[in-house]
């Protein structure tokens, strides 16, 4: 209880909040304080009124302990596609939605404290967005596109926060910076009030500074297996190291994050096995290719009134993708839905055969400089097979810069996956590799200011 | 040019108001004046401001010719599910958004007058709802859930109208009210700012009293074939007859429909063979449960917050579904996508080998009485398996009550979809089965008064 409120975990806050041990209101404050003295370095936020934060708070505490909900007085940032007040892209500029999106009504009902909207970058499509900085080194990108969702987690600004994923736009982040984050099972979280990108990838995720703040999540949003989690031990646990089709895009840091997650896991009695993709699956311009050309027709239709109305104000990107530059015919399109969701069985059977995948979360750690928020290469299967994944912040890379691995598991067993994801990230988390803390808990850093991006 | 404005179909419309040889404002006039007349009967707006449609049309008459949209000054309805003041549910009472749906924009930006919000059922979901009538008898429902759009075109209160099809929601309430109306191929239209219930079956459809007038709708909406749409002479034309594996649900009016298409085709050459689905594809009991498991499963996560938040506004049929009352798992969800996924790519290999399906667009014709909507289970396979349908209004049945037929195409042919089904329609409508017009052009009727329901 002696470290700073800002920096709790959600869990904890709630326990605190729920029995009155400290008020909505006062911890409010302590997460404005923390924003207001980082937020010209991170700039994680897109909207945020410290006004509007602290009379909701306030009108939280007036709710008698018995009736709290289930999320009481948490401070969540929501990634601004969803039922924002702009969209990150300056068509959207003065748009004030009149609803809630699905997924903020949602935790809404359940008591949470909506802070502000997080950066992101234009239309979570472009490559290029806003100036948020990686809170481990402001020089590096936190990725994109939930860029300010995650670095907020991150930097101890809230506990909670909500993004998207189409390619990698949850877990890479995540490993960028250095926190917890999980992307659903498809479909468990309806995307209503959330401006699509491509309507059979786009998946809502949510980052934490621990495993128990995402189930926090997940039960709100009622994520539930057939059958209840079970907990096994170590020496009972079957993990399949899938590198995937990609492989050859990882980057040392990433190579490195991979060979000391499978060596903890061996040293502690867990069954390991390296396993390759069928051969249906193990092309990888083949699959790059499906994946592509779904997304990008899919986003042109989603982008084609913003096109229609106001080109001028788009990006070169986002009019490309409307303008069909490259040209991918209807054809093209039928086939690759039809083979991709013959290789999403190929892959869930797969999974099928051990309690969970463990895969990169992105090529390297975080990129230096403006112009470059990594490559999705190593998340975007997991979000087109609908499988459910969380990023470990497990290793770090060079200039301590933080790397996570996903964990994977078949559709539809988010649970088990939290379940055996946290015994898993206690072994890889206690390991020595990862990036120290410093006595505070906070990561050491060493200060500049910089920028971003998917 | 002798008939009323209201009458016109939206192609000769669109040709006088481009030319200014109508103001927008006399057209909608003369709209506004016809629904004055049939609203107490008919009841197909849930929201209609008669001063706004002015307004909105005078601004419409101020762009000079050179300036003029496609679809300049054409009235439209649209269905209250999609970016609306209310969704057809006591929840949303007094929701007034803030921005048009991905659809509504579409339309605008080609210089479409948006009319009013037409009637539907609760959530799109329900099969209650709107006291809207059948224009061909008011005793009769014009079935649901786009129950105004159907009603408000075949009324000739508006030329066009926008629906959403889950089930059956817009071929089927064509079939009843003796109008056209597409499905196109999944996906093809944003669903953006539109209520979602089962995010994988929903598609934006249209109303329209010509196929020219869809055709109209398709091209703003960017429809497009990889090959321009090829004319072809009937003696060419190759028809499979799939009357589907629920075909012993067909009513005496539906088989006739059937038959008399069969005999009029063949009369005019056209090559028809009846083919069966293949064995994986005929159990119409599992078909059945696969899309039942896929739609409900999808429709709980939709619904989840409007329960969280005012279950007790909610009809029961929204509750049981989110409180998963016929006990759908996790499991079975998952095999359902994959087994209809393959479903999905048999049928359409089926459908390349001839130009065109013709097939069931409805059981019966409209059902009468006020708690029967009447049944999608002629439609829902052709939503789920993502293909294009158009329903053509070519018979009638009991009490001269219309019952149209289905023509589908695989996937991604829309155009030659349109093209395909003008030359067959036309042998169909001059067939004598169909039910008379009076001089005027409007439909005969004896009227009472009446109510409804998807």
């Amino acid at each position: 209880m002696n470290s700073p409120p800002y920096k709790w975990t959600a869990t904890r806050a709630l326990e605190l909040l729920r029995n009155d041990s400290i008020s909505v209101e006062a911890y409010a404050q302590s997460l404005l304080g923390r924003i207001q003295e980082r937020d010209r370095t991170i700039k994680a936020w897109a909207h945020l009124d410290p006004e509007l934060v602290l009379s909701q708070a306030r009108l939280l505490d007036k709710i008698p302990i018995e009736n709290r909900g289930p999320l009481h007085g948490l401070a969540i940032g929501i990634k601004d596609i969803m039922d924002t007040k702009e969209y990150g892209s300056r068509i959207y500029d003065g748009h004030q939605p009149s609803a809630d999106s699905h997924a903020v009504a949602t935790l809404r009902a359940a008591g949470a404290l909506i802070f502000g909207k997080t950066t992101t970058t234009e239309f979570a499509v472009a490559n290029y967005g806003p100036w948020t900085a990686n809170p481990h080194n402001p020089k590096h990108t936190p990725g994109g596109s939930s860029s300010g969702s995650a670095a907020a987690v991150a930097d101890f600004q809230v506990p909670l926060s909500l993004g998207s994923q189409t390619g990698g736009s949850v877990i890479r982040p995540a490993s960028y910076t250095g926190v917890f984050a999980m992307k659903p099972t498809f479909g468990a979280i309806s995307t209503e009030g959330q401006k699509p990108c491509a309507p059979s990838f786009d998946t809502i995720g949510f980052f934490a500074r621990s495993i128990e703040d995402l189930r926090l999540l997940a039960d709100v949003f009622g994520l539930k297996d057939d059958e209840a989690p079970k907990e096994t031990s170590l020496d009972q646990i079957s993990v399949a190291v899938i590198k995937t089709p990609f492989w050859s895009s990882a980057g040392y840091g990433t190579e490195s994050a991979m060979d000391n997650s499978i060596s903890v896991l061996e040293r502690n009695k867990v069954k390991v096995e390296e396993v390759s993709f069928p051969a249906e699956v193990s092309d990888s311009k083949v699959l790059g290719r499906i994946q592509d050309v779904i997304i990008q027709s899919e986003a042109r239709v989603s982008l084609l009134p913003e096109y229609r109305l106001s080109k001028a104000k788009l990006g070169y990107e986002v009019r490309d993708i409307v303008k069909n530059k490259s040209n991918i015919t209807q054809e093209e399109l039928r086939d690759a839905y039809d083979e991709y969701a013959k290789m999403r069985v190929i892959i869930n059977d797969l999974a099928k055969k051990y309690d969970v995948i463990l895969a990169p979360s992105a090529v390297d750690h975080a990129p230096v400089g403006l112009d470059d928020m990594g490559s999705p290469i190593f998340n975007t299967l997991w979000t087109g097979f609908h499988m459910p994944v969380i990023n470990i912040p497990s290793s770090s890379g060079a200039w301590g810069m933080p790397i996570g691995v996903s964990l994977v598991a078949p559709r539809f067993q988010d649970q088990q996956l939290l379940q055996t994801g946290k015994a898993i990230s206690e072994i890889l988390m206690a390991d020595g590799t990862r990036r120290s803390q410093d006595a505070e808990g906070l990561w050491k850093r060493s200060w500049d200011t910089d920028c971003i991006s998917e």
